[in-house]
């Protein structure tokens, strides 16, 4: 058994540890807040900081918010790097830029350990099935290495190329997630606005090429007007500026990104940071002054 | 047997029409462009105008190219309306608005005579194959009349609602439909510009939540560069172009669709109007000044 170390234990890191731990892994953690008594309990030591954590595991694991959190983690005071002997990996499951993931990648390799990209999906109900969907970028002996520790965490697991490439997949996904949303938004207002009934129109169209798995679980949200989360807007605006910035750095224009991320943040400005992405339709509603539940104007 | 019509004998209509007649129907038929020997020799018996069609058969089927076309064969000289009399149905397989459509139901039922709106999906092959997709708006008697030739030309078919609300739903699918394919061009060439290979995203992101028919299908062909039609940017701009005119005549803002029609009279302009839809990546493309078939960038 590798010894292990983990950084990050909120609602994702925590049952993902968990899981580390449950396979009888030695695993030593550390967390802004603190470790959790769940995981104290379950065999888990706390470390004073980063630096400590990889100074005594072999794999560390990282599951921060966003990018300037694994920067400092990594790199800031009593950080990772600072502990690292050579042959370590560092494993960073967070979702953050793919632009920087390759600048961490190449210092942590100026130590003599690997590094791996790992950003996952499937959100707290995935960490705590162990049923993530994890996208690999890093090289392939490394991979091997950790895989079966991702086995613990997740299902879909795959490699899908060098450092940076987990984490422009998982950018991919969530610009085709948030403009899937918008476009059974699209079609489904305007079709009740138009009189049809949009329930309807939604089980014609799962037959054919629009169907998708937005069009049969968002789609049924928008017309039944669940809007309780499920995946928060404010957590998918965070993925599609990272999108943008990365387009924006790459110099690729995503007209529809960009509008995307503004309907969610007119639904921010409507107290809508907290709803579940599929009332992205709402902005749309605001503008057509109609919304998909309303009964259907006179014909 | 019910004596029938069909007006309209182009690439679609013609194999329709040829499996009405292979059931056993009497046909009687027009077109602007003449009744094909082929039907001819399988029995159908060609009339001088849409008047004398509607006159000698009891349900009158049309499948022209757009509204004005709709409008010229119903209610133009010689036309449908002209040779009705009471308790015969129209049958419209036209793709055409959604609003207009309501109006021509209101003006054949006027006449004592029912109506219904069927557009299709499935293109040629589908025709052929009678394996077409038929999403249907009217009365459910004249529906369930119907139903059984409608049987004999497709395979998925559903009555949606009252008229109009057929052409709506074959409006929602070509929005969903080529906002979706705009979705995975987005995605596809963001993760080649940063140097992932694109296959493998497509792969990693089959299993989860953005998956879908069109990042399987025109994703591989984005990748593969294969943009013969399928299905032509020409048509796909006519069937938004009824997106944004009934958007406008009810009041609703489809942003997205309206970038995508963009994106496709840029594929327009450059010589691309014959390209299968899921050749909107090429805009995007010229936009990044780099193709996702091309060698990646050095990290």
């Amino acid at each position: 058994m590798a010894t292990l170390g983990f950084i990050g234990l909120g609602i994702m890191g925590t049952p993902m540890a968990g899981h580390l731990l449950a396979a009888g892994h030695t695993l030593f953690t550390h967390s802004r807040s603190g470790t959790p008594e769940s995981l104290i309990a379950a065999g888990a030591t706390a470390c004073a900081h980063a630096t400590e954590v990889a100074q005594k595991a072999d794999i560390i694991f990282v599951m921060v918010p966003d990018t300037p959190h694994v920067e400092a983690v990594l790199f800031g005071d009593h950080g990772v790097a600072a502990g690292l002997t050579p042959g370590k990996i560092v494993v960073d499951m967070s979702s953050i830029s793919p632009v920087a993931t390759k600048d961490f990648a190449r210092r942590i390799n100026a130590l003599g350990c690997e590094y791996l990209d790992a950003p996952v999906s499937g959100g707290e109900v995935g960490a705590k099935a162990a049923s993530l969907t994890i996208m690999v970028g890093g090289n392939e002996p490394a991979f091997d290495a950790v895989r079966p520790l991702f086995a613990l965490m997740g299902k879909n697991i795959t490699r899908v190329g060098g450092n940076g490439d987990g984490q422009i997949t998982k950018v991919a996904n969530q610009v085709i997630v948030a403009l899937t949303i918008e476009a059974v938004g699209e079609a489904l207002l305007l079709a009740a606005k138009a009189g049809a009934n949009p329930a309807k129109v939604r089980e014609a169209l799962m037959g054919g090429f629009a169907a998708s798995r937005i069009l049969e679980v968002h789609g049924e949200r928008m017309i039944k007007r669940t809007f309780n989360p499920g995946f928060r807007i404010e957590l998918h605006q965070k993925d599609l500026n990272l999108a943008l910035a990365t387009g924006r750095q790459l110099g690729v224009s995503l007209p529809n990104t960009a509008t995307a991320q503004e309907l969610f943040n007119a639904c921010a400005a409507h107290d809508g940071s907290g709803w579940d992405h599929s009332a992205m339709v709402r902005a749309l509603e605001k503008m057509a002054n109609f919304e998909i539940g309303q009964p259907t104007p006179a014909a």
